[in-house]
């Protein structure tokens, strides 16, 4: 029993209906940050944070950046000073279709798994951010200040490739640095083991437009005589991997390390059930590279796949086009220390060594962030593991990330801190899917969560 | 020097600009025939032709069907019976941003090539159908008569596969079948000489879909372990060619002859000039079988495009989606005896054939129509390209066609009428692309061209 701690519980558990309130109206809020059209909604998301950050006696404020605002809001005290982490914006929503309702219209619905919010943005990142949001105001409520010295920092790009964020880590550096950094954007390991991810994979990305002929032409007229570039491309990404799944550009495996044999056995211990995890979602097969294990394929190992590839006619019916352009958007998951640059340049050199005659590539859009790997012996790390164990009733794992949190390895290099990342999406959230949903329990023991952690590591408790 | 000829070339001189107003009429009417949202417009073009041919003096009706409906309009009298036959309906205008005006707001535009009539449909084929009822519209008003027993028989499906066409034909074999057909849908060989199109290639389609996971995945959460439809479609597409322009669908060129040694020497007569008709749309290399002329590239072999390819994310900004599915359109070009349904079936076999686990193929829209070689026995055939030298001042050829016109292997399947195909549209038309035009050359010597033609072969002259 803890007199600081327990009455927080409390509160968080009595209070739970009205954060849930206060969630659905963020959720509604359709803050998509890829697309231009949205830019005044994103605006908006970013002013209900400043206001709500503003009720919990938060100094905060929204801040213009070229691209949409940064919420930055600084309050209590104590010796340590933690910066927490997330980001209002959301993925598109498209296709639409596939949704089974407005995506911007949250619900909380019954499910034979238990509760969602069902709403783009509800797991990835509005509600996971509102956890640490609630465990604030209940700590705020309970004690009258918050737990400690917190600076709260929000970004509106992180769906976007977050082109204002090193610019305005940068400008503000001294304002965002803190001893540690907290990130809620990632997820629990299984259904239930609570997990902080100690490694993430970086991203590279470069989209392309592939012309040959100055204008559409019709198959009848030209079919058999012009060079197609519909087949151009698909002749250029057939080859990103050889029948083994291993990616074929050169040099691309030039700077990833074999992963440490203690983390293989960690990770062993885990008992990743893949069967399960492709079976949720359709598929059977690992698709990777043939020789590794399907953690390794999801966690250590880098990845080049096509998100997007578009050409010719794709509406009602037939247009029996040679289309003059062909186009892709090509990623690569990346680990250790393999450098964003290089592979790009190293994809692009690659791709241009195969146009035959007449056609030519248009690069847009290119760019990435390496992996991350987090130091774990900071004993907050050790601190938080203990908090979450307590919270979910079982043994907190330091785990591997699939995905790409850039933001991790920015606050090392451009303000010193390192960052400890805990999250509580399920795998089946959909996140970056039609029909993205947040588990009632993710969202309420979250909030719990972060409140068992602030109580171990905030103000002067650390 | 005529009686009968001279006054009608000399009405068709004198009315040009009230013909080219009508043509403008008919222009506007945005028909497009594969987006059932332009279905009104469909009917309200051919209620305008109907009105048009009543006007001439036809007994001319809009026929229903189940899709867009047919004009069919009997007149004149006479031993020998001719159809004239030619398409209302359009392509698509997508992409809208590559034209210069509105699509469906025609105008004549001064160009460095001549006077042109700019808008969708000007050369294919609303232009093109407007010459013959021009010619006997000129023909009524200077003899009181239509020049001989026709009929005019207009469809609104050509662009969009003619799912009515055969069992209209069917339905109305007796009203329909005449002596011989004649079809304007087709070209100048070059620039300024007159041709008769006298073999064409046919079509089989298919469109499909490729599944793997149930629902859009997240590449972080995913990405190195999940099948990428996407990739596997591109295997697929890439392997459609071999590195010599070769078909690989096994079987493929089973039914292919080999060309006639009297039209290669007639074909090498020609003197296909590939190096200019490849740069005119920025091109320089012939593309398709490398063992193989231009001229039968485009004319004599048949040929394997992707017509449209799409999956995963196509908009503003990156989305590091894995999809569910991603989607192709191909066409198969056909010639001599190949068979539309064996090719295709013979395709969907070796596309299935390479799917991998979890992995399956959705089929959409397939089917096709054959190959045509026509009969040029007919005197008719020499009578015609007499009017053609006449008219243009230089020798008319008998050509091939690399597009598909499938509705003169119907006339002789179901109404056992040969065809003869004549057109006046240009290689730098843009059919089927963004600003489509017809030179007004092209408009006026074209009606000429079929008022020589009917003082030949209509009526008992023939």
């Amino acid at each position: 029993m803890s007199d600081i701690l327990d009455p927080v519980l409390a509160r968080i558990d009595a209070d739970l209906p009205a954060a849930l309130d206060r969630l659905m109206e963020l959720l509604r809020i359709p803050s998509i940050s890829t697309d231009p059209e949205y830019g005044a909604e994103c605006a908006r998301a970013a002013d209900w944070l400043v206001a709500d950050l503003q009720s919990l006696g938060f100094d905060a404020a929204s801040r213009p950046t070229p691209g949409h605002p940064m919420v930055v809001g600084h309050g209590g005290t104590g010796g340590r000073h933690l910066l927490f982490y997330g980001h209002y914006d959301v993925q598109p929503v498209d296709p639409l279709s596939l949704w089974g309702r407005d995506p911007f219209d949250p619900v909380v619905e019954d499910t034979p798994r238990g509760r969602v919010i069902r709403a783009r943005g509800s797991s990835d990142d509005k509600g996971q951010l509102m956890t640490f949001i609630e465990a604030c105001r209940a700590w705020k409520a309970v004690h009258g200040t918050l737990p400690g010295k917190l600076t709260v920092f929000l970004e509106g790009e992180e769906e976007s490739s977050s082109p204002s964020l090193i610019p305005f880590m940068k400008d503000n550096a001294a304002e965002l640095s803190a001893d540690l950094a907290l990130i809620c954007d990632t997820g629990l390991y299984g259904d239930d083991t609570p997990a902080i991810s100690t490694q993430l994979r970086g991203l590279a990305k470069a989209e392309f437009t592939l012309h040959a002929a100055t204008r559409d032409l019709h198959s009848g007229a030209y079919g058999g005589l012009a060079r197609n570039p519909i087949h151009v491309l698909t002749r250029i990404l057939s080859g990103l991997h050889d029948d083994t799944g291993r990616v074929m550009v050169p040099g691309f495996y030039d700077d990833v390390a074999e992963l440490p044999d203690t983390l293989r056995q960690q990770w062993q211990g885990l008992a990743f059930d893949h069967a399960k995890y492709l079976g949720d979602v359709g598929l059977s097969v690992p698709a990777g590279e043939q020789d590794r294990t399907p953690l390794e394929m999801l966690w250590s190992r880098p990845t080049a796949e096509v998100n997007g590839v578009w050409g010719g006619y794709n509406g009602a019916g037939f247009k029996t086009v040679l289309p003059a352009e062909a186009h892709a958007k090509v990623s690569f998951r990346l680990v250790s220390q393999q450098d964003p640059d290089k592979i790009v340049a190293a994809f692009q050199a690659w791709a241009e060594a195969q146009l035959p005659a007449d056609c030519r590539i248009e690069w847009h859009d290119v760019g990435g962030s390496p992996a991350s790997v987090m130091s774990v012996a900071d004993p907050a790390f050790e601190a938080a593991r203990q908090a979450l164990t307590d919270e979910w009733g079982r043994p907190a794992a330091f785990v591997g990330v699939g995905g790409s949190i850039p933001i991790a390895g920015y606050f090392k290099t451009y303000l010193g801190m390192d960052a400890m990342l805990i999250g509580f999406a399920r795998d089946d959230d959909q996140i970056h899917s039609p029909n993205e949903k947040y588990d009632l329990t993710s969202f309420h023991k979250g909030i719990r969560s972060w409140a068992r952690i602030l109580a171990r590591i905030a103000g002067d408790r650390g």
